[in-house]
């Protein structure tokens, strides 16, 4: 089965994020107001192929987080996971 | 009234994505099979007050997307806007 895992990973809420800080200190300079925090990340999107189930590429993309995608001391990560259709293939 | 915008911002489907090849062979190094294509984006995360309504929200949060947020000649990018409630307001 083919799946598509999305993954977004941000910095933890104790931890300073002076990339966010930049971008809230451009935003105003544009002149938007009201613009309190921003929270800059990343965002992974992975096609999986070759799996056996939903729960198992769950699995697998929660270990690849813990591994390589994400750094667990100083930052969150959460995922969806969608099972790729027969005409989403291409 | 307040809202939080999650924008999500990927390289076009046309462009290389020299950092989301980095990450797939790292996964096929660390023996993940399966693993067809990456693709690393942004995800920033605005914390919005005194916004009028959704729609004005919406406009704006689009407005920053194409002036700040996102190179509209390599990226794309699409974004979700959901009120706060009064007891996430912290």
């Amino acid at each position: 089965m083919d799946f598509v895992a999305r993954v977004y990973v941000t910095p933890k809420k104790a931890i300073l994020d002076p990339q966010g800080k930049a971008v809230a200190s451009s935003l105003q300079a544009l002149g938007y107001d009201g613009v309190d925090d921003v929270r800059l990340g990343r965002y992974i999107e992975l096609q999986l192929s070759g799996v056996a189930g939903s729960k198992a590429a769950e699995n697998r993309v929660d270990e690849m987080c813990r591994r390589l995608l994400a750094n667990d001391v100083i930052e969150d990560y959460r995922f969806d996971i969608e099972e790729k259709l027969e005409e989403q293939r291409a």
